[in-house]
């Protein structure tokens, strides 16, 4: 019995398109971001991927009317409207692995699907805790595979020094090394965020200004503090049954260890 | 080596049945109804299912005598006795999956296994706990995916608002969303109670009475808790194991959290 | 990858063989009724059962030279010597699974396998703790799925009453439930024992007359006492192994619960 | 899906070479040693494995650029370089199994992957924890299946007596024991170390002088505690990363329990 599977919904023709990964994690920055892409861009749903490895759960809907639903992560793909555009695909979800082997098994079915629409990049986005609560512009962290990739980024302004992290986490992290081994360019951006914030609106405001600007895309910017709002109660219910997962089922950062961290 | 297997006792001949579950949860609603229904329908045992994922022991019985039975799920079948009544396919058991992997594995081998029999509409059936004791009658709760069975079943008095819950752990919930992704129509009732008494006959009786009405059952509704009781020390059994289980496998509901529920 | 799999060292043929288990458990009776069966039998062993679900460890001779062996479980054989006594099959072993799947899986394995020598009757052999230290004569309590077994064992002296056991954990309830699935009439017994001795001599005693009586086996019982020491060392590690196992993986018996009761 | 896999990079042809484990353990002494080897030999990789069994993170580099990797174990070759020297393999790597099954499962990866070598010999490297912190030179002890192997190690200087070690946990102890099943020699050695030490250059050099004297290899050991110094920040984050599989995941020694010991 297959444990983790994609519904195929639709199958787009895409050129070489841009994958974005936005799972929940620490602050919720790549949720938010990835929900932010997919409201603006209207962005089409195009897969769902189940996995057995979730959570076994339905969900019901925060406006209490018994409205329920499952777990699942969504595939949608956007079309370029002009030449200074590109394809893109957004990976956005309620859920991830609650075990370590589930973990791998939903990143290596996640890069066997999106490799058949032959994407040139694949970015994972992230959060990095820094401890500190402040209001000032949150720098875009950066951690890849390959030295190019690294020096390409670093001159377009992401930052992939002082971090002090010694590893990366679940879907993030994993989805940049199973690329680069599908020889698929790879890199993981995390927004720098206090850690005390449920979902952090300036950390995402912060990534999704670099991806934009990556992307070629005109959007407006101008409703994601609204937006990252009206997520909160979602990502409330999320974040309960991934402290729950992490607590129970994952390896864990030891407080005051310096040399480790815990980005999602 | 398959893991979760049915064993087929008999083959009936069924007419779009209405499926019932009522395998163990909060309040042990489901199962103290499931096992009214086989008892005073005289339903008949057709298939059995056996699972990896059930905690490894043998029960004994609770009279004493050296009796010995596998943890199991049991399915049983009604035939429609007039053209008012409908076929029914009733599962009962003494456990739910030990984790969260063989949740689903075995929610999709008892979907597989009825939608052979083409039922008209799932019907699962878990508890709903408010914290308070009192005697009051009892709601019945409901939620499902489908926007028109959600607007069907209000008509017909099962409340769809104000539960504050925020998912649902295990068969009850991931039953629901398997049927529905099988495109069989498909409602989680859950009854009210206070999530105090081990087995709770007045939720029992709020649940019968909706199904009852909703099947065309005429049947005596007097034993309830007398039936109730007489099941007490196998329940005993069942929540010492499902308690272990649940503490140590699943995702737990922290308890000053208010948007988010536990229902078995 | 098989996970599970018996290594066949010899074919030996047998006459509907009883098969005796003893692997570890509560007071080590049936590991020790087992190896005494072995020594004063001159049984030879003719298969191993390796299992990925055992713990991940080497064990070292408690001799203490650095000789290093695998945990595994063993078949060993026993040819009737004259008409009155039967062939026999005894399975003893060092380790139980760590994980409640890994315990079905290997109960089916051992049924498989012990099933093409057409056994008449599987006897498990495993514990009861009473909790009360004393030199009284140990009873052998018992618990079958049949109530033809029940009879007639009750009838050769085995006591079904009184044990408020609720569950049966482990190999030794599984194996039963296993083979009474396959057609082979099967029984559980339990030596009596006060769950404080590591391993107990006198419970294991009580036992071992009873199956050498059933099997009409005349064999010196005055070493008992000077076996169980031997095996002392051994069985230590055994149980540290164990309990871990037991700690963290399995379903606990919550010590105050009159109606269940945890057998190994 | 496979869940561990090994990648070949190269096939080198190789006359019945040595095999020389050196995964985390206690003391990182396999490890040290495996590196010292692989750096001052210059082995050559020739294949990775990957397994869902480590922990699903992306390790950063220490120097905290950014630079990111996956855990694996790396598999490299030495070409004897005169008739006295053998051929050698040498496995090194940042990460055992996470949990017990994939302990099992990787340790038969490797073996079947070496057989193919037809090594004459497998060498496990771990460390043996004393509790004493001194400065005294360090036993190298020994533990195998097969007596002559014990043997010829105890005239070659190696001590199989007085550990009061019950079992060796993980790789160091299981790979032993699979290449024997496939009737491949092996020996397990364990440098003798505190415990207190992340890493200990002293028993690190005990350990390097009896291979370099047993496979005849002239090498410079003046650089072994600079080199054990170098790779300390790795072995930091393979230590919190090990601690948290080994706390969550694995039997777990007991303290005062003189009859039993970890050795990684």
């Amino acid at each position: 019995m297959k444990t983790t599977e994609i519904t195929i919904l639709k199958k787009p023709e895409l050129n070489n398109p841009i994958f974005i990964e936005g799972l929940p994690g620490v602050g919720y920055i790549g949720r938010n971001v990835a929900g932010y892409l997919i409201d603006t861009l209207e962005a089409e749903k195009f897969a769902e991927l189940y996995s057995f490895h979730f959570p076994p759960v339905a969900m019901l809907d925060s406006d209490k009317n018994g409205k329920m639903s499952a777990l699942k992560n969504e595939f949608y793909f956007y079309k370029a409207k002009n030449k200074n555009e590109k394809d893109i695909i957004i990976l956005i979800g309620d859920a991830q692995s609650m075990d370590p082997i589930g973990h791998y098994e939903i990143t290596k079915e996640i890069i066997d699907f999106i490799k058949e629409y032959k994407p040139e990049m694949v970015i994972t986005i992230g959060g990095f805790a820094t401890g500190k609560l402040d209001n000032k512009t949150k720098t875009v962290f950066g951690a890849a595979v390959k030295d190019e990739i690294i020096a390409t980024f670093e001159k377009k302004g992401i930052k992939f020094k002082d971090t002090n992290i010694g590893q990366i986490i679940g879907a993030s992290g994993l989805l940049v090394l199973e690329a680069e081994k599908n020889k698929i360019d790879a890199i993981c951006l995390m927004g720098e965020t206090s850690g005390m914030l449920l979902s952090d609106p300036k950390a995402t405001e912060s990534v999704l200004e670099f991806i934009t600007k990556y992307l070629n895309l005109k959007i407006d910017m101008s409703k994601i503090e609204e937006k990252v709002k009206e997520t909160g109660d979602v990502i409330k219910k999320i974040e309960s049954l991934q402290k729950k997962m992490t607590l129970q089922n994952m390896p864990k950062q030891s407080t005051n260890d310096e040399h480790l961290g815990y980005i999602g």
